[in-house]
């Protein structure tokens, strides 16, 4: 028997995840990255093989993590998280330092950066693990709070894409509910669909401040569909 | 260049990870466990190779993870953190249910339990990475808080034992500062000592209500050797 809601209780932070170099470099919004070995220190990273920055990482063999503060704005979250680097450069007009490796190191809203060399790939279905070992790592704003995902959900209301590893569609969390259509509303500005379906809150409980997670429209923004 | 402290900025939870059967069965203190799929619902769990955990898993096939609340205590943090299931048998006195593999899964200060069947073994130097696909989970406390593991070492004041795949030496954290020697202690009950050199606060600034992590002492248990 599985409760999928105990998933939830696992605790991640949140991270900005960069591949490539000066010419073309892509980046995405991470919660799964995490040190496996203390001697090397070792560190892994699950990325859906559908993001653009999965077909960067194994073109370069580099990496890097930014970990991103608490009051992270939403249309950085948006920008990076909820879109395809295929189809802009999602870096473009975002502070953007090269590490020693030649990876874009996201600056904008971290506390902490790291570099690293891919030392194994690993092949898990529908997304690759990637294991790298330490090239450099730097603070940048060390007396900021780590965005953690628990806060990132419960407190800014943030929601999970579809191609994140931490994913759960809402209705396996009901499975003895029964079924109702639910509002599924969309941002005028840029189009993201919010479909009450699909997350853990319909939308017209969601508060007043929520924020559209891919441009940072309010909640007056949205109508229904 | 690599800063350390740069490390301390991911965010991870606390876990039970069990492995065995009910002949014999045995579990440590985790930080590392994360959802790397979401279809199969995929984690990966990182052990040292020195923790018997590490062998029953291998042996077994299977592991299960119990998520700490914030106020799980110390003595048990102790008991399966800081001693060997060599020696004793860590579950014994504990509330412990079996799985539907088998896998003894800790009941005690958790807020949710998830059981798994491994299905990669990923030899990563002096930890194995244990993937596991997800074969039964369920809440047991929802309402209480997860124990973060930025919770445990700044409100608690853990200090991550030496197998940990997050232990960093203290001496990596202040290469540029003249070396001295500091103060080590050793618990009158249980013999655990507290090496202010290795750590990153000196034992005289531990706060009053510090408690020796294996066995719960207060500081004034403590002396100086």
């Amino acid at each position: 028997m599985i409760d999928f809601k105990a998933l939830f209780k696992i605790s991640y932070g949140l991270y900005i995840v960069c591949a490539g170099d000066k010419n073309k470099g892509n980046g995405f919004i991470s919660n799964t990255v995490f040190q496996i070995t203390s001697e090397p220190a070792q560190f892994a990273a699950s990325c859906n093989k559908d993001n653009y920055t999965c077909e960067l990482i194994e073109k370069s063999g580099v990496f890097s993590v930014s970990i991103l503060h608490q009051d992270t704005q939403a249309e950085l979250i948006g920008r990076l998280g909820y879109k395809s680097g295929k189809d802009f450069d999602k870096l473009e007009s975002l502070n953007v330092k090269y590490g020693e490796t030649g990876v874009p190191i996201v600056q904008d809203a971290s506390i902490a950066t790291m570099e690293f060399k891919v030392v194994k790939s690993i092949d898990m279905g529908s997304h690759m693990l990637f294991i790298g070992e330490l090239v450099s790592s730097e603070v940048i704003n060390g007396e900021l709070e780590p965005m953690t995902y628990a806060f990132y959900r419960e407190v800014r209301k943030g929601i999970a894409p579809k191609n994140a590893p931490t994913y759960i569609d809402k209705s396996k969390l009901q499975e003895d509910a029964p079924k109702e259509k639910k509002s599924i509303y969309k941002c005028a500005a840029c189009g993201f669909i919010y479909d009450s379906n699909k997350e853990e809150i319909a939308f017209e409980d969601l508060p007043d401040d929520w924020t559209c997670p891919v441009c940072g429209s309010g909640k007056e923004d949205f109508m229904e569909i």
